[in-house]
């Protein structure tokens, strides 16, 4: 029943690459032939000759073979089997025979609390793409230590169906005595009140009614989106390297940083590409945190220029002849020694307007930890993703970042697209954002009673690539009438922040907005929709920007509340 | 019965401005007044007292003073009157008196074919807004001539509330004798195959199916998109002044123009604000011609960079310390000498990615009249109406341009917002336009045989602002699900343009997508929907994006296609 599973997926997920595809006639038949192959003669077949046939066979059908052949050999051969919890035979394999499989040529085998499991098939498959290679020949744990949206139960019964042997006790003892310390122990302390989306690595947001009480949101309860550990940084050693220009690598000192290059501060909206994709979840599930409103948050950032630093480091003209990209690696890091990384158009780095910081303070105060001590890179008006923390190099190159979340992550598709056809390399990877705004108060669910005559809503607006948000439209009867709300740049009863020049709006704005309750209504669907400078607009509904990460998830927000007499 | 409509009406319009808001009870007390006052003995009134009565108020109050006032007098007092066609007894007045009437505080009367009508209370709603001024005291006819938009039925209906008097015979005949020439008459010729707006001026759109036949669009199918009549320019005289910096004023002839400055060619669409403003009249009749989905092209453009002519008159780093806009003069005029006028910010001028031209070629060739010989401004990214043709001086200045396309038009507003609320100071001025997409073929209505077997759907694509297309989607299911378009920047069969670099791509994509033919349906609702780099998509419906100028109509574009079977 498992190998029906399994040979039908098979066909389902033929087209997810050229290479693929090609095997895919010769993956069916064999299916079929182990399918139907009961009554054939498999005693010749012995343990030593898996190999042989996996090495002549192209990835994917290792998978079939191997898992039929085991069912077969173990109702007659004389191999090494064990029973599984389930009461299923399976083979039992050392740690060097597991170790040799760490190619989609050879097989990709992992193991996991014990047991073997050929996941060459789920390569192409697998949401975060190819970096779940890096977990080839060995044990998942310390990556899914990492990379905790793993832990849940959907990802367990996958991996279940992939399962072709146990570890022997010998190498299981070993793995456990050799168990990692935890990678997170030393991240820092966080405020409670922060909803936890996961603990490793920290991704949390606060309360959306907190947002709209503070124009500039407090650091600590500023969203935190970590793809791995906090590194523990010193502040003496700290450098940052400064390379792909003809004069060579700069290094600088956090010492450097603040006294060879003007401060600047610049009031930037960082915004998580994963902001409400809560919202795309209740469509149809989507892989990734599940983000309320509140991946969302506005602070002051200080710090040098990013294209004066490039200057000193020998950036010229001649240099935009050759050079697209500038990438940014942090010194985060995961178990493998890989950086997290993204990069950004060399235009948007190096530009006047661009106002892109390597900034060293957070509202007026060190960068904290979580927020990337001591450098991270803000780039106003573009996804939070490039925004790297714990920044330790900086590259000017022709090329994107080669990394898993600028290549493999972080791009928007089609609602039609699903995890068998998807190809990242057909979508650019996401920088500006597309127009936002979210209601935090009331929140949805909240009950309202008539007694207080009026009703207060309000929320943030905000949109990418430095479009100032121009209005916003609230409707309390579910999109049939508008009004427009009052939009602010500062706190209530202090002075707004100047008026940004225009392309160069990175702040959100609050809004608020007081109506008379409807006297006759028992419930109240309130929507928000917000317009950009460029007259951009949110669109009405989720389901047709769906898309299989959850990303860009800007569609009207809406909440209900319910009305009370008593 | 009419008085009591403008009282309605006045009562209505109260917010109009903060100034007329304070004049309001004193106007409706005396509107009742008036509306009361049948048994009141009005001989004292005396025709001289008028402009008495009438300076004692402020704007507003006067229609309805007079209007009530010429009833009261035609029944009992001894003036001229005269009876017109619907047999209500009217006043006759001089054009002299007529002419006295040229202020919101004196009054504002006009005359049109022989009548007299006092548009005082009309101003502040006038779709045109101020320009309306511009005719006081005098006859419409010539306005009218050069803005056909008011040929129109509801126009005459709406003048003839206003309606106080007569002209006087002897002033009439000199109006007559003294009628202007078509100023359209040196208007060049057109194709016929171009679907007409209107005539004088000449606002025309091809058929969509002949802009998705070619990536450029040939200079005769361009969107024709004209306010004034098209003047007659003498490449040899012709003279173009930038104004407005510290070293005077210069003066380029359009040689100085070609040889002075590098030729550069840039491929740009343009697009009118008011294109697919037929989808917003369905929801709800709206102010402004009555575009299809045509009022776009795509055209190579040549000439001289405005940042390489600006800085040859001597813009220089410290100009942006106090300028932040270049305005834009046509050298169209209207009767009384005014010209078209825009205005972008300095920052989209001067910088060295804005590609903005003083162009002197479309498509290869001198640019046709209609389209702005011999120069014409081209900004990219930006709604067409910045793209000042004829271009006859440019002025760099702290102020954006004061013109009514600038401060009174071009503007989006809410969808509850009337010509009764609505404050123009109150919204920005249209420069980069939103994502747009629509579909070309198959026209809406068209009927599709079943033995076809499979539809081929095309269309473009453009999103303002240099952001580029990145995918189209397009739903043969009335949005149920969605299909991934084909783009292309070239002509089949030709090698498509270079990738324009980041933020710079300026020009449309054409899509087309062929799928096979539902076998059961007998109707498909095809839609289509653009993604641009920013990941800002088009909005579901038009409703909610409904505004009373029926600008920036991007909502999803729908066609409905009946199949058949024999």
């Amino acid at each position: 029943m498992l190998l029906l599973r399994r040979c039908c997926s098979l066909t389902r997920c033929g087209p997810i690459s050229t290479r693929r595809l090609k095997v895919a006639p010769a993956v069916t038949s064999c299916a079929a032939r182990f399918c139907s192959s009961g009554s054939e003669d498999q005693s010749s077949y012995q343990c030593a000759n898996w190999k042989h046939i996996l090495a002549g066979l192209l990835a994917g059908t290792g998978a079939v073979l191997v898992y039929s052949q085991h069912r077969h050999k173990a109702e007659r051969a004389d191999v090494s089997v064990t029973i599984t919890e389930k009461g299923s035979l399976l083979p039992v394999f050392s740690q060097d025979e597991v170790t040799k499989h760490r190619s989609l040529e050879d097989g990709v085998w992992v193991t996991y609390k014990g047991g073997v499991y050929d996941i060459t098939e789920f390569v192409a498959m697998h949401p975060g793409g190819n970096k779940i290679l890096l977990a080839a020949g060995g044990a998942l744990e310390p990556f899914w230590a990492l990379y905790a949206v793993h832990d849940q139960e959907h990802v367990l019964e996958i991996l279940s169906e992939y399962k072709v042997g146990e570890l022997c006790e010998e190498d299981l003892k070993k793995q456990q005595a050799s168990k990692p310390s935890d990678p997170f122990s030393s991240d820092p302390e966080r405020h409670p009140v922060l909803q936890v989306n996961t603990l490793k690595p920290f991704n949390a947001e606060p309360p959306p009614e907190i947002l709209s009480d503070s124009y500039i949101t407090p650091s600590a309860f500023f969203f935190k989106r970590n793809h791995l550990p906090v590194p523990q940084l010193d502040q003496a050693s700290y450098r940052l390297q400064v390379e792909g220009l003809p004069q060579g690598v700069l290094s600088l000192s956090l010492e450097d940083l603040k006294t060879k290059f003007p401060k600047h501060t610049v009031t930037v909206t960082l915004q998580c590409a994963g902001n409400r994709r809560g919202d795309m979840n209740k469509v149809k599930p989507v892989k990734g945190l599940n983000w309320g409103v509140a991946a969302i948050g506005n602070a002051k950032w200080s710090g040098a220029r990013l294209r004066d630093v490039l200057l000193a480091a020998g950036f010229e003209p001649g240099v935009a002849q050759w050079a697209r990209h500038v990438q940014f690696e942090g010194l985060d890091k995961d178990v493998t020694g890989t950086s997290y990384g993204a990069s950004i158009p060399l235009n948007k780095a190096i530009g006047e307007e661009g106002d892109v910081l390597l900034a060293y303070e957070m509202n007026g105060e060190d960068i904290p930890r979580d927020h990337g001590y001591p450098v991270r890179v803000v780039v106003p008006g573009v996804v939070g993703a490039r925004n790297v923390k714990w920044l330790g190099k900086i590259v000017v190159s022709a090329e994107e970042s080669s990394s898993h979340w600028q290549q493999q992550d972080y791009k928007g598709f089609a609602p039609g697209t699903d995890w068998n056809q998807v190809d990242f390399e057909s979508a650019p990877a996401i920088q500006e954002l597309p127009v936002q705004s979210a209601i935090t108060v009331p929140a949805d669910g909240a009950v309202i009673h008539h007694s207080d005559e009026t009703l207060t809503v309000a929320g943030y607006a905000w949109s990418g690539g430095g479009r100032e948000v121009i209005r916003v439209d609230v409707s309390l009867d579910g999109g049939k009438t508008w009004q427009v709300a009052q939009l602010r740049s500062g706190d209530k009863g202090q002075a707004p922040e100047p008026s940004p020049p225009p392309g160069r709006a990175w702040a959100w704005k609050l809004w608020e907005i007081t109506a008379p309750l409807p006297p006759e209504a028992e419930e109240l669907e309130i929507i928000c929709k917000a317009v950009d400078s460029s007259y951009n607009v949110q669109p009405d509904t989720v389901p047709p920007i769906w898309n299989l990460r959850g990303l860009l998830s800007n569609a009207w927000h809406r909440v209900t509340v319910r009305l009370r007499r008593d």
